[in-house]
């Protein structure tokens, strides 16, 4: 077990969640997943990042054991002052996966005429990133995909938004939005000034729905004349929705309209 | 223009919005609304909390100046770092307003056969305590109320996530479920075991939508036969949303089913 708070293993597991973690989880190629709900998605789904190092608290290993054998697992025991160390949290579950970032590639998905995607471009905030990863799993969406300049998808407080999702839903990183209008999929955005509301929204093909940054919009939508606006009725005053809370509708929809 | 750090002003401010804040707005009954976007909403909107005094330095002076004549409000200049001192944002916008909290009475809600509630029970994410007022907002939702044992209203975090709505959307704090449930209103809750799809709840009478709390759900809800159980299908492989995502589309839903 690991006593020292000197340990290598926690300026590792620092670095990966600090200030500077995305340009280490970039170098590295790893991300930290903090908690029961993320391991026990990292240890148990068929899909999404694989477990690199397991850490655990002598209590977190027990946890851990009630939801598989722990035998193809690189486990490394670490005392609860070590895990504290390494831990975002204040009172840390006692379980910490260091896990390795997918290499997904956008050409991995084949097309076959029902595929829906969220495309994210320019989102800030890691809150409303790891909310929409979770609708997206919850109804069906086949990938999100975010653009160049959008919040680092495996940083500490996505990861722990997604709740698990990031295990389910396969997410692009740092791609056009040319690349994926390019693919010929059926392309909408929300816009206040649409003139067709989302409940009249036919889906015809593979789909993709756009959304833009919190603050700005979506700022490439203007000149792409292929991108459809839609919007979303709203019988009170606010002027707009929150992002995750507009994506999540959109998305409640997209898993409700019958396929035509 | 008030330029030393010592103010009395910076004091009371930081005292409203620090660690110890739920306990300082309770006794004084006021808070804090930061930036342009509720200043707006606290100087134009005709309901919610008024100003009581706003605080801005030169060249926030001239944003609020566009908005309306200041001749009617306790305006205090103040320098740019004395509002740095004061606000919790790292870029503050120049803008701050100390508001009054409305004593709202329940007792002052009409029903009328189509008003529409929301009810929060022991929910503790000021993010989504704050998504929701604003999707109430959205959609026309007649009043937000918290059960005890909420997170404040009126925190920071809180107030910001509204984007403005706390002006348009009315909310009550530290109501029981029962007073509510005592109304005679239609009461239904999310649940994964729901027998009923939201998609087909019928609204007959003024309704209330509760939702428990982000970790153990709606712990009252067992003992209340009253409370209808429906569910969001989900087609995907999440476990559930996040509350905010799911009170956004039973909110959108309520907002979208004809009258009966």
């Amino acid at each position: 077990m690991i006593e020292s708070l000197n340990s290598p293993h926690i300026a590792r597991v620092k670095a990966l969640i600090g200030s500077r973690g995305t340009k280490e989880r970039k170098s590295s190629g790893l991300f930290v997943a903090e908690g029961l709900q993320c391991a026990r998605e990292a240890m148990v789904a068929t899909t999404g990042p694989r477990i690199e190092t397991l850490y655990v608290t002598p209590s977190g290993r027990i946890k851990v054991e009630q939801i598989s054998d722990l035998g193809g697992f690189n486990v490394i025991e670490v005392s609860d002052d070590v895990m504290k160390a390494m831990s975002e949290t204040i009172t840390p579950q006692g379980i910490l996966a260091v896990c390795s970032i997918p290499s997904n590639s956008l050409e991995s998905i084949t097309l076959n005429g029902t595929r829906k995607f969220v495309y994210l471009s320019e989102i800030q905030d890691p809150g409303n990133a790891g909310t929409i990863i979770r609708s997206a799993d919850a109804f069906g969406i086949d990938a999100v995909i975010t653009s160049p300049g959008s919040v680092d998808l495996y940083s500490p407080k996505v990861v722990r938004s997604t709740a698990g999702s990031l295990w389910h839903t396969p997410v692009f990183e740092n791609i056009e939005l040319s690349t994926v209008l390019a693919l010929g999929v059926q392309a909408f955005t929300l816009a206040a000034e649409g003139q067709k509301s989302l409940k009249d929204l036919k889906i015809t093909k593979d789909c993709v729905a756009i959304f833009g940054n919190e603050a700005r919009g979506l700022a490439t939508a203007q000149g792409v004349s292929s991108i459809e606006q839609v919007k979303i009725s709203m019988p009170g005053n606010a002027e707009s929705l929150n992002l995750s809370a507009a994506a999540t509708i959109v998305m409640y929809h997209l898993a409700n309209i019958p396929s035509s």
